[in-house]
């Protein structure tokens, strides 16, 4: 069976083409533009090929409850274009196959589950730590979505008492992408992340925020494991203060059996959008 | 088929007899005392009917992991008799039928959620606010479940700058239940929280960090309906004013159809714990 996968990312689109072990054979990118205009790229790739059925990891807020009439469809965003712009009619108009669509985040959790840092646990989230914060979620194999998809990067957090930025969130004064994101981190400091490699402190914050939001998601979802990808977390240094941070937190409340285990690196080098999205596919068929 | 429940609480235990449909055919209840005895106390009343089946909500934290060698025993807990006792065990070599266990808040939300607050939506959480605060989570009919039982009653959340008490939890400073249990709203002010009724500073407070809690909850499982109940609940003024502060805190991020339906009280009046505990064998024959 071919199957086919986008990633369907706010800055690039990629779209490939593999089958049901996961495996890629033919795979491009371009650049996000106006829908019509990506989705004439999109269709000019899976021509080549006689996929029978797609899998897509959409950038959000997208509607994903399924009682919803617009199921399927981008919710508000900053990319006005693409506002309640129906993303899975499109595709399924156009190639005439079925279509699975999930969150970026949540393809991305699936694919270090099947293939890559979670495939030897029941349960693991994929946090990316980038221009925004988001999280997927997979249990026993298949992605969690509740009544709309969870925002996870937009939890509240407790703001260092020497941290005055006051956030880069529109919404939110104290949310985790407001004040641990790589833009936040830019705003606050003047520099780009990877200029600040040098500044323990930085480091230590950011870790600080991303273990309490860590303690969060472990005390609601209990995961078996937690991993955290992302441009920001080139930076190495943040897996050991996390760690340590997130134990320090916890207090010794709940056993953790060892936090090098559970606080991990993504395994699968930038390739679990596209790969989760082609993994959505077997999930969703025999659901 | 006649199915036993048992709500096993850390105070008192409530056994029942019942059917499938739900309906109790036989009650009782009893106070919480040592392993052998309370459970002398449950053999005693299973002992005139011929159950098939036996559902338990159990008080905790309590091994969830199936694949633990411990599963269905008693971690740590302050009841220090308690702590490792392998209630499903027990109940198994005892009454010779097939046990299902979950947490007592699991238990509460699934009554809740077939015939209570949470019976027309898809998916709900239960939080208690009382002695302690807990959170079970259903979906689809199923009881969530992590790699072991959620702990939501100690998330984080951001202490309010007049607010100087320094948290009851012996774990964590800012987390909820420490700063907003029943024991937390006596510890702080000096009063038990029936005589603070009149103090409208106390209940902005607390209506404060529980919609925090509740925005966190929100952005991670996304549930359709928060029931909220337990002893200072009993204080009806709080929920608009959690309601008001949740919305407040949202910003407008994420549209919430209806606040006065999302954040609701329990309609099951003290009965979800043991209802609960008997639709567990249904809903775990099922799967
Ligand atoms: N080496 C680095 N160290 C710290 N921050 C980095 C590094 N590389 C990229 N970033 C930051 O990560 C963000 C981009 O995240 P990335 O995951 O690459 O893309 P996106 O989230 O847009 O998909 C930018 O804010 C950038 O400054
Ligand atoms: N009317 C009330 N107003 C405020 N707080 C109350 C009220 N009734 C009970 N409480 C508080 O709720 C807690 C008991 O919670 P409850 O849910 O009844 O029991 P438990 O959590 O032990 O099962 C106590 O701390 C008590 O002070
Ligand atoms: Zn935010
Ligand atoms: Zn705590």
């Amino acid at each position: 069976m071919l199957i086919g996968a986008i990633e369907a990312g706010g800055t690039k689109f990629v779209c490939a083409v593999g089958d049901e072990s996961g495996d890629i054979i033919a795979k491009t990118s371009f650049p996000t533009k106006d829908p019509e205009e990506t989705f004439k790229d999109v269709n000019n790739f899976f021509r080549e090929y006689k996929v029978e059925a797609i899998g897509i990891g959409c950038f959000g807020p997208v509607d994903l409850d399924k009682k919803s009439d617009t199921y399927g469809t981008i919710l508000n965003t900053p990319k006005t274009k693409w506002i309640q712009y129906d993303v899975l009619g499109k595709l399924k108009k156009d190639l005439k196959v079925p279509v699975y669509i999930d969150t970026d985040v949540n393809a991305a959790a699936l694919a270090e589950y099947k293939y890559g840092a979670g495939r030897d646990v029941n349960s693991c989230m994929y946090i990316t730590v980038g221009t925004g914060i988001g999280a997927g979620y997979v249990q026993d194999g298949n992605t969690y979505v509740g009544k709309s998809h969870p925002e996870m990067g937009h939890v509240l957090i407790q703001q260092h008492e020497n941290d005055a930025f006051p956030g880069g969130c529109p919404y939110h004064g104290n949310c985790l992408e407001g004040l641990a994101s790589g833009p936040a981190i830019e705003k606050r400091y003047g520099k780009k992340g990877h200029q600040l490699a040098a500044d323990s402190h930085v480091w230590e914050l950011e870790a600080y925020y991303l273990a309490q939001a860590i303690m969060n998601y472990f005390l609601i979802l209990a995961p078996e494991r937690i991993i955290l990808g992302g441009g920001v977390m080139k930076q190495q240094q943040l897996y050991p203060l996390i760690r340590r941070k997130f134990l320090e937190m916890m207090n010794g409340y709940l056993t953790i059996e060892n936090a090098d285990t559970f606080i991990v690196a993504p395994e699968l080098n930038d390739e679990q959008g596209v790969r989760g999205a082609m993994a959505l596919v077997p999930v969703m068929l025999r659901n």
